[in-house]
């Protein structure tokens, strides 16, 4: 094993330090975040600090970086209040990936995304998502220790492509095929291992 | 695509709603939480709502649900202020699921998994993971929206396979081989498409 202690991290070069870090926690979750500002001009920007608060009532976080330079996804979400997002398919993770970039104008259009708009939701969802959730702002808290901005959001419509949905609610991650992300740069398909049985002491649990 | 709005949502029977929302991040962190509480008797417990929060300072966040009932895990982190986080193999998948149980002593005795203890830090890791950090806590925050308990803590020591370290710092998971969880109980190995350079405007992402 490869060991860092704490001042060893703090020398590291940081670059390396950065990729360490964020390879640190695995296979992350990784949606398109695609919002609008109030006149209308959208935005589509790829996350992955994103994590699942609480099922009733269904919320969602998603940690953006400090609030000091120009981040059009927060302030259109400060403005809007409203915003999607999209799981990833294979096909078009470059393009996905591309939004990063500092464009200057749409993200759909610099790098091809589709524009989905669904009645009674006014940020854009992507076409071609097998998974796409449309969520308003509840609340927003500033982490005091490094200033990033965590957006909590309640999930008010879902939609799921048919083939990934099961009949107790679960989501089929094979039959959907989206991609998930470790570090800041490398994709993944994955692959079930299966689904386990609830746990309970002194029974070892089986497949479902 | 099947739809759900914001009344149906709420009308869900609640096994299929915590099925649904729980999936809809998709692929999630997964990592076997390592404690002890102030008499030294160990706890391990299963989580995946963990996110990266930040690389300089190195942190991390793991939420926890409401603390109305006994939590083990959180309890002793906020007694002692640390502990372990550990990447789990598709070897012990089971056995990691199987610390979810109601156990009433040590988890480690009870799902077999070995405990490993490292000079230096108090809480317990798991022997055999590939990737294991130390964590000591820095802050706590009880979201008031759902009382959930988000706790922020500092990296301490990171311990990593040597054949996953790559020189930048990234790690490689398809070399790994650690295993990912979507909804409350599907786990999933990863498969790599490949890193992708930084993201400019007006230059297609390759791979590197």
């Amino acid at each position: 094993m490869r060991q860092f202690d704490s001042g060893q991290l703090a020398q590291l070069d940081a670059s390396f330090r950065r990729n360490l870090i964020n390879s640190l926690p695995g296979y992350k979750p990784l949606q398109l975040i695609g919002t609008q500002n109030a006149s209308g001009v959208p935005n589509l920007a790829l996350f992955s600090q994103i994590i699942h608060l609480g099922a009733a009532p269904p919320l969602i976080g998603v940690l953006f970086r400090p609030h000091t330079v120009k981040r059009d996804s927060l302030e259109n979400i400060l403005e809007t209040r409203n915003f999607t997002l999209n799981q990833v398919l294979p096909e078009w993770h470059i393009q996905a990936h591309w939004t990063a970039a500092n464009w200057e104008g749409s993200e759909f259009e610099a790098t091809g995304l589709k524009e989905e708009r669904k009645v009674g939701f006014p940020a854009p969802f992507v076409e071609g998502s097998p998974v796409q959730f449309a969520c308003m702002l509840e609340e927003v808290q500033t982490l005091q220790i490094n200033q990033t901005v965590l957006v909590i959001a309640r999930i008010e419509q879902v939609f799921v492509a048919e083939k990934g949905l099961r009949e107790d609610g679960t989501l089929d991650y094979d039959a959907l095929g989206t991609v998930t992300v470790t570090g800041l740069d490398e994709y993944h398909q994955g692959q079930s291992l299966g689904r386990l049985s609830y746990a309970k002491p002194g029974i070892y649990p089986s497949k479902i």
